[in-house]
């Protein structure tokens, strides 16, 4: 009971203020040295957890808060999603976010598969690799001061397709890991897909709904908390269905998105995520057993997986935006590569179904984290180049500094 | 661990769904007959709890985000407080404050002895009745459009006062209850006076203090996460010197509040609130037996408590606000009645530490709402008539409607 200064009370509110500090100076140290943030708050979570100083064994409070930071944060990232920029993204982006899906898993699989393993496993290393992180995505485009020109449209679209496509697939390789692999699929493919399209088709017809839809009830004073019981009631929906809570709460931000009050639940969510999506990334941290690679082969197989992971997305990208210039492709390529919140949650996943192994858990996610690290350095070097082609192709002249 | 999608996940989001639901539409429905939405919040958390529909057995995670919803709400509190308006109340305000402390606790405790009960148990039913709440008080007032008048200013002075105390009192009755009476006891006064007066000295000194000391970490986008880790932090240093968490978070409030960063703070917690204040509100409701007032004598004492509440908070007004005027010393009274988030979170504290048994925490709790509904309906009458009298002794004109 909610029992102020009780012993247990005590302990869980010390373990989470673990957490959370941990998290937020692992992002400090890794953002003061150039590097994303999120990898800093997966690194806090590792040192202060269980396979390294062992402050902290997050129990289920912590696994609690974790849960609902993934859920914000996947409701976020719908939130900053209009189905036009799904619908107006072109060719380029299409094929590039489809082979961006195909190769990576193809080839996770396929390596996984001839290292020995069964093939529910081999599917979730794959799946691991397939969908690019938009918000590392965005953030370095941000940075670099490019978002406006072609190719980094192409990347957005790609990247927004690509998790789509990602998001299904999760539900339809993790119900085919749990049951039956024939009607069941089928039902879980239709199931996805028809939650998919119809959230979409409600976005569709959200567009300029009015912001007093959310506001009418008096205990409404801002949209917030009608949107935040979109959000949980389409996450629980999803999960009944058998895709993930995650999909749930990635439609309600997209429908959300279409409406009026966007920018105001925006405004709004972004406090909720910036204390619990930290949570997320510190638990899954402390789940990483760094131990593990000092054995050879699985360091081994975690370079290769990272390098698989970058290598077939900036193929999908020079094949698929090869309209962008071959400077332009190469950026959309290398711009898809970083992986992030939806790796992280496939691993987590394949862990808490049995079908990852402690140590591969690790090394994926340890290849995940590379794409991450490794991504923004290569586009530190491609992108002005990009930008410069660009430029010359439309006659523009350079931008000054 | 966090992965999306497994059965216990789906059981807790849908736990948290039906209790969150219940809450807000408790709450819209009290609203809309005029009744203060706290009740409504409490109403539905009792609806959905294993005493009436039992859709929901609070369990950890329920709990945890209940607290996590209490440490929230103080730290708001002391948000909307500045030290000066602490130093600024006169005698009035601060003689109100302490008979309206001192009368409900020995009436109440007086009451307790007299039917049979221990003197720990005694104090805690006395400690229930003591602090008022600042949140229902002041919306009680700004909805009636009098904040500005002299007896509002005397309420909100007096009600910062009480609360404190009561918060010291929270410390100390519930270190006494636990330990020895004697060293232990001095220790906690001298802890928790030691604690908000040191607290407070850090607020007086905080005043002014710029944003950037809250955004110098690079991941500070916003003063809002260092100041929920300042939060977090003196809770739990509160609940290491043995007071309630729920102190550091007021006392963190209330050092937040004296910054430049006050404005942004108070705009990003409010999010937060919204989404795990009602967590507090309806899991406490779910705790509340009502069948147990089925028994004539406990609704006997329910009410005969309530009584005492709202008759020695109106003695207090009275005798303390006399310079108000007649009508203003009453509405001041008045004013002070309605108990709230200290009240249930005493009786919480109480029937975990096990000196309140099921149906005397039901009792008291039925007690502490009543005055919550009771005053709001009794101001309505006595408050307009207080500002006509403030109106003519200040020889102003009467507002218009």
């Amino acid at each position: 009971m909610p029992g102020a200064g009780s012993a247990e009370t005590l302990d869980v509110i010390v373990g989470l203020f673990v957490l959370f500090v941990a998290a937020k100076l692992g992002e400090e140290v890794f953002r003061r040295i150039g590097q994303p943030g999120v990898v800093g708050e997966l690194a806090g979570g590792f040192l202060v957890g269980p396979y390294a100083l062992g402050l902290v064994a997050p129990g289920e409070t912590a696994t609690v808060l974790a849960e609902i930071g993934v859920v914000i944060l996947l409701f976020a990232v719908g939130l900053e999603i209009k189905t036009d920029q799904l619908l107006q993204v072109g060719r380029p982006a299409a094929i590039t976010a489809i082979l961006g899906v195909v190769f990576p898993m193809a080839a996770g699989a396929g390596y996984a598969l001839l290292t020995g393993k069964e093939p529910a496993t081999a599917a979730f290393v794959g799946l691991a690799l397939a969908a690019t992180s938009i918000g590392i995505t965005s953030r370095v485009l941000a940075d670099l001061g490019v978002l406006d020109r072609g190719f980094s449209r192409i990347i957005i679209g790609a990247a927004v397709i690509d998790d789509v496509l990602a998001l299904i697939l999760i539900g339809i390789v993790s119900g085919a890991a749990e049951g039956d692999l024939s009607v069941a699929t089928l039902g879980l493919v239709v199931g996805a897909l028809g939650f998919v399209a119809l959230g979409f088709a409600i976005a569709r017809r959200a567009r300029g709904v009015r912001r007093e839809v959310f506001t009418w009830p008096l205990f409404a004073d801002t949209p917030l908390v009608p949107a935040f019981m979109l959000m949980l009631g389409l996450a629980i929906l999803a999960a009944f269905i058998g895709l993930a809570a995650i999909i749930g709460a990635f439609v309600a931000g997209l429908i959300v998105a279409e409406t009026e009050a966007q920018d105001e639940i925006e405004h709004e969510v972004k406090p909720l995520a910036s204390v619990f999506a930290p949570f997320f990334f510190a638990v899954t941290g402390a789940q990483l057993d760094l131990g593990a690679l000092l054995d050879p082969r699985l360091a081994l197989a975690a370079i290769v997986l990272a390098i698989i992971g970058i290598v077939t997305k900036v193929l999908a990208g020079v094949i698929g935006a090869r309209s962008a210039g071959r400077w332009g492709a190469l950026a959309v390529g290398i711009g898809m590569a970083p992986r992030g919140e939806v790796g992280i949650v496939v691993v987590t996943l394949g862990l808490s179904l049995g079908l990852l192994s402690a140590e591969l858990f690790s090394a994926v996610l340890v290849a995940v984290v590379l794409t991450t690290v490794v991504a923004p350095i290569m586009l530190n070097v491609v992108v002005p180049r990009a930008a410069a082609e660009s430029d010359a192709a439309e006659g523009r002249e350079p931008a000054t500094a």
